[in-house]
Order: C-alpha cells, then sequence, then structure tokens
C-alpha cells in the first residue's frame, strides 16, 4: 500500500513526527547568534548521551566518514594497529586503515561470532615496545547482530597503556550502555539514523584527552575530516564549515525526547526489544545468528535456511509494507535482519513478529506453530 | 518578529515549501527500489543542471569536504598545482593542497578584484616539462562577491594539455553559465545550500574522463573521499555509503522546480537580481567592492564604509528580520553581503533594499535619497 511503509531496518531508522516537522522549518543562518544557541543545547545533550564530559562533535558525514575521522585524526602511516573484523563493518576499518597506510593486524572472528578478547591481550601483551598505537573494535556490528565484548577488550587496552582505543558504536551508542568516560574509551564513533532518531547525513565523535594529545604528534593528511577545528569550533558553539542545519534542527527535537526517556530507559527498552525479538524468532523454529551472549541491542539477524531470506523479505515488503534488511556481502541472500533500533516501540515488535508469522504460513514453513512468534514476544513483555 | 525570518546570505539560501515538506517525509531504506528509483531520476537531473554527459556524484559532505574529494582523488603528493586565491575559498583550496602535501604555486589578486588570467597563461606557458597537474579555481568568490574569469583561465588549462582544471563552483552553479562539457571542466564540485535551493548537507561533484584517468595514478590517501566507489554505486543508482535520504527527498523536489524553470531562465534571473542589487546600492551612495566587470550572481558585497557594516546588519536583522552575511577573515567588519541566489524573486530585492534604504535612514546616511534604492530595482527590473 502506497505510503504505508515500516521501517524495521538498522538505519535509517523511524522518525518521530516532531522530528520531520522541525527538519521542515526553514534554516537559519549558520553563523547568526540564533544558531549558536541551539548548538549549544546540542553539544550538551550530545555530552550527555555520551556520558562524558570531553569532546562530542558533530560533522556532515555518514558513519564512515566520521570512523574514518576517528582513525586518521590519530595516527600516522606505518603505526600498528589492531582490527578487529568480524562483520562488514569491522572489514570497512580494516580497509580505512590499510588505505592510510597502517600497520594492520587483523583479529577476526566468524561473522556472527563475537571478538575473542583474550586473542587481544594476548597481541597487546605481547607488545612490550608500545608499537601498538590503536586498537579499532566495532561494538555492534550491525551486519549480524552480534555485539562485541568492548568493556573486557579495553580493559586489555588500559593495561597496553600506549594505545588508543577507537571504536564504531554507530548501532550501539543510544541502545546499549556505552560509558565513555567510566571506561575511558578514546574516539566513539556514531551516526544519525540509528539511535538518534534521526535521518541520515550526521556524523558523531567523542574524543579523550588522551586522543587529543595523540593527535599532535599524528601525520596522517587530512583537511575536512581534521577533528581539531572542529572542536575549536565546537567550543564557540559554532562549525568550522556549513553544518545541515536541518538536521541539527531534527537532532535538537530527538535530543529533546531521548533526555525525557532517559538513558537507563532507553537501553532497558532495546534490550526488552531484542529479546522479544529473538524469543519470537526461536519460537516461530528459525535460527539466530549471534549467539545470546553476544547479541546486538539494535539488530537481531535470522537464518532461515531452508527457507529463502529474500523470499521472506520480499513477502514482508509487498504485502505487509515491512522493510527488512538482507545480508551483506559473504552472507547475502543467507540472512534477513530486523532492525529495532531507535524510535521503535513493544507494538512495533508485535507488528513485525505477526507479519513473519503470516508470511511463514504463506511460504508454507514446516513446524510452523501460527501464533507461536507473537506469544512469545508477548511473554517477553508481560515479564518485563 | 520570531519566525519573520528573511535569508539574504550566500549559504543556506530560502527553501521552497514544496521542499520542506518533501524533507519531512518518512525516510526509506536506502537500498530499497523506491530510493533506486529516486536516485535514477536525481542522478539524470543533476546531468541536466551540469551540462554534462560525465559522472555527476553526490556526498554526504559540506561543500569543502566535496572540494577537498575534488583535489585529493585526481592528484599525489609533491605534484605541482596552481591555486588561484583572491577570496576566503581560494585561501581555503591552498591550504587543503598544502595539507596533502602538494607543491602549491598562489596566483593571487586583491580580495575583491579578480584573478588575472594571463598570470596563469604565464605560469602554464613556461611549464615546458608539463608539471603542473592542476588548476584550482574558485569561480565565484563568496566572500567577496567577485567571479573570475573561469572560461579564459580554462582556456589556457586546455593549452597545457596536460593539467586538470579543479572549480569551486558552489556559488556559480546554478547561478550563472557553466558549461562543463562545452567548456571541458574536468572537476566541478558545489553544494546543496546554494542553488540547489535546498538546505546544506549534500556536497556533488562532477568528473570529466580525463580526470579519471588522472585518478587512477593519483595516490593521495582517501576512503571517504574516494570518489571511484560514488561512481560504481551511481551507475546502480545507488550510494557507496549510506545517504541523506531526506535532503535527496528534497533534492528531486528543487530539481523538478528547477527544470521546469529552465536553465536559461534561471541564469537570466540571477543576473537580473544581482544587477538590480548593484544599481539600487550605487544609488544609495555604497560602495560595491566587486567592479562591474566581475561580479557574482549570487552575493553582491558592499563596502558601506564611513558607515559600520555590522551596525547596518544588526538593524536589518533587528527591525527587519532580514539576516544579511558580514564580511570574513580581512574583510571582517568592513562589508556586507548581500545574497540573492537559489529560491530568490525580484520581490525580494525590492524588500531587501527597501529595508537597506530604511536602516541607511534611521543610521543617518549622509546624502541619502530616500526612495533612490527602490526605484533603481525597479528600473532594472522594468528594462530586463
Amino acid at each position: 500500500m502506497e505510503d504505508k511503509n515500516m521501517l524495521m531496518i538498522p538505519g535509517p531508522t523511524p522518525v518521530p513526527e516532531r522530528v520531520l516537522l522541525a527538519m521542515a522549518k526553514h534554516p537559519i543562518g549558520h553563523r547568526s547568534g540564533d544558531f549558536g544557541k541551539i548548538m549549544a543545547e546540542v553539544t550538551e545533550n550530545l555530552k550527555w548521551l555520551h556520558q562524558t564530559s570531553n569532546d562530542v562533535l558533530a560533522l556532515t558525514a555518514s558513519g564512515t566518514g566520521v570512523m574514518e575521522a576517528g582513525i586518521i585524526n590519530f595516527l600516522s602511516a606505518g603505526d600498528r594497529v589492531l582490527v578487529g573484523v568480524n562483520g562488514k563493518f569491522g572489514d570497512r576499518w580494516a580497509k580505512v586503515s590499510q588505505a592510510y597506510g597502517l600497520q594492520v593486524e587483523i583479529i577476526s572472528a566468524p561473522w556472527g561470532e563475537p571478538l575473542d578478547p583474550e586473542l587481544f591481550r594476548a597481541q597487546l601483551e605481547a607488545d612490550k615496545e608500545k608499537a601498538i598505537k590503536a586498537v579499532i573494535i566495532t561494538h555492534s556490528e550491525t551486519s549480524t547482530g552480534v555485539l562485541n565484548d568492548l568493556e573486557t577488550i579495553n580493559k586489555y587496552v588500559k593495561e597496553h597503556g600506549e594505545s588508543l582505543i577507537i571504536v564504531d558504536a554507530v548501532t550501539s551508542l543510544g541502545a546499549v550502555n556505552v560509558p565513555i568516560d567510566t571506561w575511558g574509551l578514546d574516539v566513539v564513533a556514531s551516526g544519525s539514523q540509528k539511535g538518534y532518531m534521526i535521518p541520515p547525513g550526521l556524523g558523531f565523535v567523542a574524543v579523550s584527552e588522551k586522543a587529543w594529545l595523540a593527535q599532535e604528534k599524528a601525520t596522517l593528511p587530512r583537511f575536512y575530516l581534521d577533528l581539531k577545528p572542529y572542536s575549536k569550533s565546537a567550543a564557540k558553539n559554532t562549525t568550522p564549515f556549513t553544518p545541515p542545519v536541518n538536521l541539527i534542527f531534527g537532532l535538537q527535537e530527538s535530543m529533546k525526547m531521548m533526555k525525557a526517556e532517559g538513558l537507563s530507559n532507553i537501553f532497558a527498552r532495546h534490550r526488552r526489544l531484542t529479546e522479544a525479538t529473538r524469543s519470537a524468532v526461536k519460537a516461530l523454529g528459525l535460527k539466530l545468528l549471534a549467539p545470546d551472549s553476544a547479541t546486538s541491542t539494535a539488530v537481531t539477524a535470522v537464518e532461515p535456511a531452508p527457507l529463502k531470506a529474500e523470499e521472506i523479505r520480499a513477502i514482508m515488503k509487498k504485502r505487509f509494507d515491512i522493510a527488512l534488511a538482507g545480508g551483506q556481502d559473504s552472507l547475502k541472500g543467507k540472512i534477513f535482519r530486523i532492525g529495532h533500533l531507535g524510535f521503535v516501540s513493544d507494538r512495533d515488535i508485535l507488528t513485525a513478529i505477526s507479519a513473519l508469522e503470516a508470511t511463514l504460513q504463506e511460504i508454507g514453513h514446516e513446524g510452523l506453530k501460527p501464533g507461536a512468534g507473537v506469544a512469545a514476544a508477548a511473554q517477553v513483555f508481560a515479564q518485563s
């Protein structure tokens, strides 16, 4: 049905009406006092969301752009870095690092499994010369729905002492607890079209004092992605280059909504949506890609074999106007992914699961107990 | 008066209501077939606007980001480049070039005057070894309202044969004729918040076949700003990284409006608005920064000395809710700038000029003939 779309993908995520309307306001001059006031408010709220008193900078860029900024600002050609790779995004950060001539050591796990923190410990402990300048980790691997154990890996980085920890938190920030200052995370990158509940176009990067010290010695070339001018401008409630004014209007509104809900409620909601989704998928006799012990709270990946993932996605879209994500790269055609990140409620999960049940009935999924998925999700909601 | 803002700055420019409402639509998945159709339409219309059959790529970035992409994709460290500098933006491209280790030769003119094409000719003719790999030019220098003679400089670049011409057309594209294929321009960068009539957040870069050949040998490091993946994706009506979906909705709408108006009408309107503004400013006894022979059709810079530029701006804002731009860097406090770019009509010029007259009356501008500005603008309109 036209214009009846429902987004259940891990980005762009649904956008609240009041955010959409804020974005439809006439732009104002980005060098005006009025805009400066908005930037001041937004910057303060971004620090609240990031649980940090350090810089949180907003760039006109997609997630890849800010993550690249998070890497190239703090390193020099030839620097040794450990990159965790267990999905498409970890793979991308390895490619960025290689494109800039870093000495990249990949610590990998199969797609669908979490990174093993002990492999990081071994490399970091063996590095007596402190040659490892950064450990680069994807916290929530959007391509597989796996949550990597950032807390433990970061602990080993801290024991190493020299290395920075650089984190892709694109689908974890605002979906699971990422206490930047408490953990001492150095660089944390994220994007607007995820937990922030606004459309794509803005990227964010939090930077620790230790990272700023490293930046002074870092020689990789950069200009648009050089974070220092962003930091200097942010202190004056402005930006070095023209910001996406209307997206900032949207961000101002969505940050108010997030503050009203509160961080612990936001995290509890995402945990609840994840548990309900996983419980329902199991009750429907389908296989989950990520193990219970390492699940992203942003997205759930389902391996429906012998059913065809793309057939399920097509029916969900055509008959129920629900957009699910497919698999990427090596998982193409093998999985579908249900996004439950940002402006998503318990009701949305019931809707998506009931449509999934109906789809499985249409395909003729062997052993399907009609109603079992919704019942399982409802039980999670009843108990939480 | 609250919410009674009128933007007369050279970006962000006013946005039509239908574009704002298009942006307020719910985002859709950027990997969906529906979005692919939008990208196909938008890409075709971008080529029309750029008067080219080559690639026109859209990046999530501000103008500086795409201009940097336009430089770093086609060059290697140590390459010799000529950079024209007669304002803030020319200055910025010299800094980008230096940040990437290019061998930069600056050809400058005082701020407020155009670049002398003969200085480019001399350097290019003397370069028998064809060491000059690129000439980097700001077409319309937004900081001063000067239009540089791109056509003539480009002619000398073509006679050189080896060098690329890389153009900042941020405030010229969609405001004055830039026939990319006819002139054979290699790289042309622009930004959404200008002639495109949409808010900031999208940058565009047109790339010639000659530039793509140069890219194959260009070794400056890049990933997010690497244009090749954008080109490959554009051929499949998609993007390598998440695009700013809602800004693309806005672009789809604004491109329809531009096509309906037609290129020659758009250029004639900008010329008319410029002439009316300049004629009115002269009639009010104020000095224009740029000479008649080299005027940008996007913005008019006024040197009101002995009157204070910032006082004029403050009254225009406070009493009439009209935002004018101030001077930048060395021109700070010395000029104000009237933007007449994008969604600006004859009526807007009458409005701005009448408010400027009223402001000058309030300040007590010696020798002011009340009504002379509006009369001069009206005469331009009557004759065109």
